[in-house]
């Protein structure tokens, strides 16, 4: 009996104890402990074992970044010398290079007296020391990290972030604070997209014309390239390069149009979609050239994955081309997939000599190529299990398309291997993971950060934690408190919302736009396209650029909603009604300020839709004799002319107001 | 009289046409015209004459940025071919070279139906080009440019930011905004302070250890420079290194301390303030190392002037070793100020053998030294004087101390030729104009342009305009407008300021402490110190890091107040009262953050002193009776301990409240 209690009292100290733990990716184990290690100016860190620059360089910036967020000045802003009794000891067991399925995995062990981090390689202990940080919290007494038991290892071996830095040039400062804002949630490749027809952003001293006639001047030099790898590195992060071969290759020929399947000349292109210039890869020539380039840029990127594109080759300048069709026959091709396949094995074999493997979007497919190749699917998520189950490593990227303003919900839903998976066991192991791409045509280095976090971060997690962590209102929550840790590292998703504004319309008349903008989202998917004729000049700081996915004010708002239709609670009511007022109010706001800001212009068809749709919302609230068909009919009309994008944005209260619309039947 | 009738119309719709024009800095001559030139997406630019490269890329950006500012989709965002009947004609005369006093005058017209910008050279288009886009306005109509005829030209040739890259490395994207920034406000040199006892910033290939053993792993590398030199080049900037000897060299001994005064080992220091390493000015070696070094150098910054520091050298080094007393003994240098002309003087030689002209803090000046060096002002004004009275070009930078957070209006009316100069005309033509120094002791990457942005603008304005430009409220309105136009170039002087609030305390809770962090300043000069124990690695997050000098919401408070008590209007005193009412009410909510938030509590005595010195105003606002001699005493004592720093800052509404009891005696 005297047991039984005791456990009782056990158990309820450790319920009070409990505290939201703000942990993104969620690891695969985590206990929490009631214990509160207290942080103070003496708090001190050591690192043994398999120790090495890159892991002391972390564990040094884990320092500042603590004082950085206490302000606490600390005696000891480097690791010490000798092992500790208290403090953070940091154990690596083994030397061990970085390469893909590194082992990841970390033992991490709070408690009042003393923090233990274990892992197995430098790598581990990033992440471990990532999942350290997030638990840092405090009370009246000051800072601590919560006490918990975590155990911890990825379950995709592939978590990547690709960047275009070709449609919208990015230079070195968007790349660094990215990577370290990927390793804060543990991502582990960055996939740089280096060639296309907008542009030749990596320095060829072999082929010196690639950067120089391709580029507006806007490239990586081999010294910048060693600095990301190495930048990189140090945050256990690989880096893949994409050379985007035989499409995509307009800015090459700037320099080489010996290259292309039609004779010049070519100028770097400023329009996005599929172009027609494409590598002629029926000369030896070309694989002469390229096994030159693809040897240069073998020596520059150390890891053994090397990315050759393949996708949207339309074909057209190979059917024109009578020697094409000719080699076409030749050689008994029926069809530019089957040349392109051809293509694709001269290739692989440069990329063998190399020593690399080679890694195709989805286009690629083909039975012919060698086992050792990785197919990143993109169209659809049949192309991934077919290549899985034909034996090849593949990644998942279809559905992890964050140029196109989908909610993280969509991205975080989005496993690679889904419960109902059609994929066997076998095929299965082949899924090395997937990647974010971040294609950069409608995005600046001044907007790329607000369309890559906070969602990048949603699909880490997917990557990263079981797949039964599935929460979205946890996701959201935890991904919320995340993307502010973030900014630490200098990206700008959330510092340049206001920023955007200012420059429309002045700091005094933030405030009014904001209140439109909170509850606007740039139209999904490839719809911007359809208002404006875009090029790679055109501007990107109007009210869709400025406007976020998953705006948050809208997603409280429908929440909200959510909460009083279930209980009808007036507090909650009286918390909608007062949101209404301030949109219908705002609305006469906004249409003044346009008055001088002609920029805004575009957007006061949402802004009164905001309005009517308001207003509509109150009267749903209002005594029920209001409610007759024709007032539904109109409510409903009017939220359908709402529900339209406009300005290339959508409203996004529309879900929470249909359903108090609903609610009113 | 006909003719005086239409000459009275005429001002009379002058008069009405006028709007504020904010410009800064303000042209020589302006004059605003009626017309307005309209913009639309057909907006064409020309460039003829002795076009180059740069202004072609300069005129090229400032259609995007026109483009980013009003959302327009130009048809041309390059330059057109041919000369232009509308649209904006821009004539370039000359090709001249950029160097000091290269002319950057220039005449902009704009019209209705035309835009004419004529300058002698690219470096003078490129001036009017930042006239005319700050000549970009909006109504009811849409964007156009105010018309007007302006006729400009420097005052000074010579118009710097100092940009202290050791203490705290910036690294290439801190250096390339501000660059633009700079060119925003016709400023024309980057001093780069490159070497310091804190960090040798550039890679040296000729003596590699300094670098590499002296940088921690951060400085530029030669292509970094490179980079740099070509930015700054096409925005008419030139780029003068700094290479601070022979005190401030810690961080050079770490690799060689053969070159020191004293044996070594040595390492980089990591507190500010002056360190007794010292070159040894004695032996043959030292000159003969500095002479590969500065070869290596002067190939890589092409300016003709290059700055040796020469400051702060606190003689212990030299006076400990017996070597050295023993040369200066033999060569008749009864002080270390001799020996020390006896270094810059075998140093000048070497810097006239590479045609360079040698710059060095006003510690340098010395009779023998020879009349092309230029002497900058940074302990008093007396230098200067002395200096230039001597023969010597001058520098003024006392004063324009950026680092110290003193008001904008204070660099803004310390004039290099005061009108109550001692200088004699003679004299005065050997002042080349001034910097702004941004050390870089007490802010990181993070806060940097917070200190240089907006106040370097009102610099910009002192050193170009006419000296009688010096109205302060003027300076105030117009900087508070090109602040904001600032961050299209990336600055973050604006939006870091919530983004550091939000780390500290979330989201969610910035508004409760921004009411107080918007009437703070740090405190000013080098009182920080005295605090706090500052190292290079102490946290620059805390609050005295995100308050910002010339704390807005306290000026206009104080305005607001002088502007009552002139005519106490019952709508101002209003005003007054629901901003004292909202210090009062924020401090209990200051209070209950502070609880969870455990970095705040620093600044609870400044939140209690702004709750309490609001209350003693609002009893200033209320009826007679309470204002008694007891009233008046407390009230003082309690302005007056209100008025002590704490948390190393400052609240900045004590004028206003204290005119407010005055004003009740």
């Amino acid at each position: 009996m005297r047991k039984l209690l005791l456990f009782l009292t056990l158990v309820i100290t450790h319920a009070q104890a409990q505290e939201k733990l703000n942990l993104m990716p969620w690891p695969t184990a985590v206990n929490q402990l009631e214990s509160r290690f207290r942080i103070d100016d003496s708090f001190k860190l050591n690192i043994n074992g398999a120790v090495g620059k890159n892991s002391i360089d972390y564990a040094s910036r884990f320092i500042s970044r603590l004082s950085g967020r206490t302000g606490i000045f600390f005696t000891d802003f480097l690791p010490v010398e000798n092992p500790l009794d208290s403090g953070l000891q940091i154990s690596i067991a083994e030397e061990k290079s970085l390469e893909v399925g590194v082992d990841e995995s970390y033992e991490l062990k709070i408690s009042g007296a003393s923090i233990n981090l274990l892992a197995k390689t430098q790598v581990g202990a990033m992440r471990g020391l990532e999942t350290l940080l997030q638990l840092l919290s405090a009370d009246e007494k000051g800072y601590y990290f919560i006490g918990a038991e975590v155990n911890d290892a990825p379950r995709f071996v592939w978590r990547g972030l690709l960047l275009d830095v070709c449609r919208h040039w990015m230079p070195m400062d968007v790349v660094l604070r990215n990577l370290d804002a990927m390793a804060a949630v543990k991502m582990n490749v960055l996939h740089l997209h280096l060639t296309e027809d907008q542009g030749f952003r990596v320095e060829s001293k072999v082929y010196p014309k690639l950067h120089q006639l391709g580029s507006d001047g806007n490239y990586f030099t081999q010294e910048d390239i060693k600095l990301i790898v190495s930048y990189a590195a140090a945050r256990g992060i690989r880096v893949i390069p994409e050379f985007d071969i035989p499409g995509h290759t307009s800015s090459w020929f700037v320099g080489y149009p010996e290259l292309a399947s039609a004779s010049g000349p070519y100028t770097i292109t400023r329009k996005a979609g599929v172009q027609d210039p494409t590598i002629d890869p029926t000369k030896e020539s070309t694989y002469k050239f390229l096994k030159g380039f693809l040897t240069e840029m073998a020596g520059l990127f150390p890891d053994t994955y090397m990315h050759i594109g393949g996708d949207e080759n339309n074909g057209k300048q190979w059917d024109a081309n009578p020697q094409i069709s000719k080699f076409k026959e030749e050689n008994g091709f029926v069809s530019n997939h089957e040349l392109q396949a051809y293509f694709n094995m001269r290739i692989a074999k440069i990329l063998t000599s190399l020593n690399k493997r080679m890694v195709g979007w989805d286009e690629i497919l083909d039975k012919d190529l060698p086992k050792s190749i990785v197919i990143q699917s993109w169209r659809g998520k049949q192309a991934l299990v077919d290549a899985a189950e034909a034996g090849y490593d593949v990644l998942l990227s279809n559905g992890y398309y964050i140029d196109l303003s989908q909610p993280a919900s969509y991205h975080y839903l989005n496993d690679p291997i889904p419960e109902n998976t059609e994929l066997s066991s076998e095929a299965r192991k082949h899924v090395l993971g997937g990647e974010a791409t971040m294609w950069s045509e409608k995005v600046s280095p001044e907007t790329v950060d607000s369309r890559i976090w906070p969602r990048t971060a949603a699909i880490a997690e997917r990557l990263w934690s079981p797949a039964n962590i599935n929460d979205i209102n946890s996701m959201h929550q935890r991904m919320g408190v995340i993307s502010a840790q973030l900014e630490e590292h200098g990206v700008t998703h959330l510092k340049n919302y206001e920023m955007m504004m200012r420059r429309l319309v002045g700091q005094e008349n933030v405030p009014v736009l904001k209140i439109l903008i909170d509850v606007l989202e740039p139209v999904e998917g490839y719809a911007r396209g359809r208002y404006k004729k875009y090029t790679m000049q055109s501007p990107l700081t109007r009210v869709p650029d400025i406007a976020r996915p998953d705006a948050i004010v809208a997603r409280e708002f429908n929440l909200l909603v959510d909460k009083y239709l279930k209980n009808k609670n007036a507090n909650l009511k009286n918390d909608i009604k007062e949101q209404l007022l301030i949109w219908i109010d705002n609305s006469k706001k906004i249409k003044k300020l346009a008055e001088v800001k002609p920029e805004i212009r575009e957007i006061l068809p949402l802004s009164d839709d905001l309005s009517k749709i308001s207003i509509i919302a109150m009267q749903a609230l209002s005594p029920n004799k209001f409610h007759d068909a024709s007032w539904h009919k109109s409510a409903s009309s009017m939220l359908a002319e709402a529900a339209k994008p406009k300005a290339e944005c959508e409203l996004k209260v529309i879900e929470g107001i249909s359903k108090l619309v609903s609610a009113t039947k």
